[in-house]
């Protein structure tokens, strides 16, 4: 934009439309709670709407925003309502916002520290001020050996934490050479799928991946572990990778990493700790816990933008030895090759991720702490734990229904005491109702319900509404069919 | 955020805040232009102003927007200056910016159509219009066997394209029991440096890249190409990959798509074409020619975060038969499982990508598409090219300059008739005075300036501002050394 006026938007109407925007979001936030939470939308209703070609001729931002009412917010789930329970929640807040808006007025690309010094540096720095504030091991802070990332997703950590892995385990001759024997991997039957999709793109195969049993609160098993590891090596196999997971997806389980670290240590095997939900809550005293064996690990990975307030993407990763990251993902061109860089005195990103660009994602998390402070964060992290606690109070009282899992932070797992169908119904009748948002999972092969608490404007208000709900429609469900 | 006052930021602040960044974008888009174009920080200047602890209790984000002024904005290379002619651009424009905004309002995440269907739908529908304005072949349609997914960089579009490969190579092997025998990939020497970081990162090892050489305008030599297959293939190996480019990074160099093509049909190899600049120059039918012969192609990339007025990240990924894509990248534990998905009526972008998780992207792209219209859109490449096609003409009438390749579209490669350390010493004076930034390349072994013409901004005011400007530092230079 410019002041001239010309085909792009000058700053004046920059300006005028931008603050239209600010207010539409405004909006936005004070009505989420009213709109159906899943979109009753069918396949194609939104397409459908939309003009065949696109302009021609250039149209008024108005144009965009009368569509964004009529034509796309019918199309959106709301994963910024209060009674979104679904998955693990995906926060937005204010400073947030604000501070992602700052990244993209910006508009800068940090792939090196030279294509934006505040780039790098905020981002290592406020990674460094996370490891304080999760009281994580001092090696994953950059002025140690280790350091730490923005990446957009846990799965992209993941898939970074076993390349470097990988290396390690075949002297690096992977990259060179190419794939020639056996690695194993191995991660508990309740691990994300992430872990199998990063086991098939590293060429290691989805056959390599070692599935460990749990416990009855779905840990991994340390001793069936250690006997795959035992089997595999036996068998001339190489174990070159253990994911445990803080707080598993299905039921926020916590694999006992002391145990797990201390036979990967005994093997030289790489321990990546996936606590993309619930790492967050390490932010208060009494939940560091979850991390209790951490030290043993060469890498971690937990979102802020689940559990910390923080807009999607932000995914922190950090690794204790930041030389194993660098030399499995660097690759320098001519064009890419600057002083600094090659002075290694500076980092530079792009040999820390996948894709070579990256934009200011920093400035989000930064405003976001600033915003908040410790103290909030903890304050609302310890509300949505204790709305968990109460919720399960609750289900406890009423014994048509069962825990499937102990709720060990924001995630209430239950079933009606019934068949899978009848959960099913339940389910499918709540979702309908527009008014929350609640998905399944299977445990002990039984059809489960995952109540997942973790949206900004979640209050204990909202849960207890929609527990309400659930026995209102569970008394309809009863009437009319045998469970 | 909430009216009722709490930890978080009422809609009230928020709003004051908001038009307050608005203010704050406007104003340093404003100025941008007189601000040194790289920044002149050293390594450490803006970790060193930051405070070592992260705050107890919150601040305001007056606070935030203070230290952006004074501590972030003197380490910002600016992306945005119309004076920036490094690398590629990283187009960024009012509409883009309000389209994005309005993605990090609504904060959803779209991994599966469910999860908010017109996060999905528009998506699908702007990367069919694009099909439409760039003249792609139908196939990439999702209305065909085909489709579009927007990624966040081509780094990523060449790894899905290379895994999809892969999997038809192998037969889906590789992704089930792991790496077995030697696939082999091409691409020329001149084919930008992610595709090494996704052969290795696939596994396939370095060695089996091929780098084929090119002819005298830096292009790919196609039977050069031929008898690297034919060599493989004697040798038991199996050509599974060719990537091609559509203008090169150091030079914007065409490969023959043509006759590539015609090589990977008869050896059943994959075709992927990457043109993540210079692909949306053929909104313009007289740069349609670039694309000749990519019906022949199973894969393309273009980036509108380049050269289409859209912020980064804006990556656009097409197939010509996604089962092939979707088949290499799906998996479905129990608590991603949703009717829709098990219908088939739906795309689930999840599959299209490497990590789960994804942001509401398209509707910068809406955005941009519908402010400018196909017509700003091709005046806004025309007036780029046009001043490239120019500044060439200036350098050709000063004989102490060399052209090292054609100007083919926006970017112009040149050196002084000197040393390697004189236009390097050039370069440095140039980047250091902050009224411009320029980086180098090497063609034919020799270091050559590259000018890329692509920022939003830029004007032929600016061009010859900074052509003058070299002439004026090649004068100091000339007189204090012997070039």
């Amino acid at each position: 934009m410019d002041n001239k006026h010309s085909i792009h938007m000058t700053i004046d109407e920059f300006k005028k439309n931008g603050y239209k925007v600010i207010d539409w979001i405004a909006e936005y936030y004070q009505n989420v709670d009213s709109l159906p939470v899943l979109s009753q939308a069918r396949p194609g209703d939104i397409r459908g709407q939309l003009p065949d070609h696109p302009p021609e001729d250039g149209e008024t931002f108005e144009a965009v925003l009368a569509d964004m009412n009529e034509k796309i917010l019918p199309g959106v789930t709301h994963w910024q309502s209060p009674n979104f329970f679904a998955f693990f929640p995906c926060n937005s807040t204010g400073p947030a916002i604000l501070g992602d808006m700052l990244s993209t007025g910006l508009g800068v690309q940090g792939m090196l520290w030279a294509t934006s010094p505040a780039c790098t540096e905020l981002e290592t720095h406020v990674l460094d001020w996370l490891v304080d504030m999760l009281h994580l091991p001092e090696k994953f802070k950059s002025t140690s050996t280790g350091g730490g990332v923005i990446h957009d997703t846990a799965s992209s950590a993941i898939l970074c934490a076993l390349l470097a892995a990988r290396e390690k385990a075949s002297n690096g001759k992977i990259n060179e050479t190419g794939f020639d024997g056996k690695l194993r991997v191995y991660t508990s039957n309740q691990a994300h799928s992430s872990i199998e999709k990063a086991v098939k793109i590293t060429g290691i195969g989805k056959h390599n991946l070692r599935s460990i049993t749990v416990d009855d609160e779905f840990a991994m098993r340390p001793s069936e572990l250690r006997r795959a590891v035992e089997q595999d090596i036996r068998d001339g196999l190489t174990p070159a990778f253990v994911c445990a997971t803080v707080g598993t997806t299905s039921s926020t389980a916590l694999d006992p990493l002391t145990e797990i670290g201390n036979i990967c240590s005994e093997f030289g095997i790489w321990l990546h700790v996936d606590a993309a939900m619930a790492g967050s809550a390490a932010t208060c005293p009494e939940y560091r816990f979850i991390h209790e064996g951490l030290e043993l690990a060469q890498s971690y990975c937990f979102n802020p933008h689940k559990f910390m307030l923080t807009n999607f993407d932000c995914s922190c990763f950090y690794v204790s030895n930041r030389d194993a990251l660098i030399d499995s993902l660097s690759i320098t061109p001519e064009y890419l090759k600057t002083k600094e860089s090659k002075s290694n005195s500076v980092f530079d990103y792009r040999d820390w991720q996948i894709p070579l660009g990256r934009r200011f994602r920093s400035l989000k998390l930064w405003s976001v702490i600033r915003h908040y402070g410790i103290k909030g964060i903890q304050a609302h992290i310890r509300q949505h734990i204790g709305s968990a606690k109460a919720l399960t109070e609750e289900i406890n009282k009423d014994d048509r229904f069962e825990l499937m899992a102990p709720t060990v932070l924001n995630l209430v797992c239950f079933r009606y005491k019934g068949s899978d169908e009848f959960n099913e119904a339940l389910v499918q009748r709540l979702n309908d109702s527009g008014k929350l948002y609640l998905i399944h999972t299977k445990l002990n092969n039984k059809y489960t319900i995952r109540f997942s608490i973790g949206q900004t404007k979640t209050t204990w208000d909202h849960v207890i509404k929609a527990w309400k709900l659930i026995l209102q429609e569970t008394k309809t469900l009863e009437k009319n069919r045998i469970s």
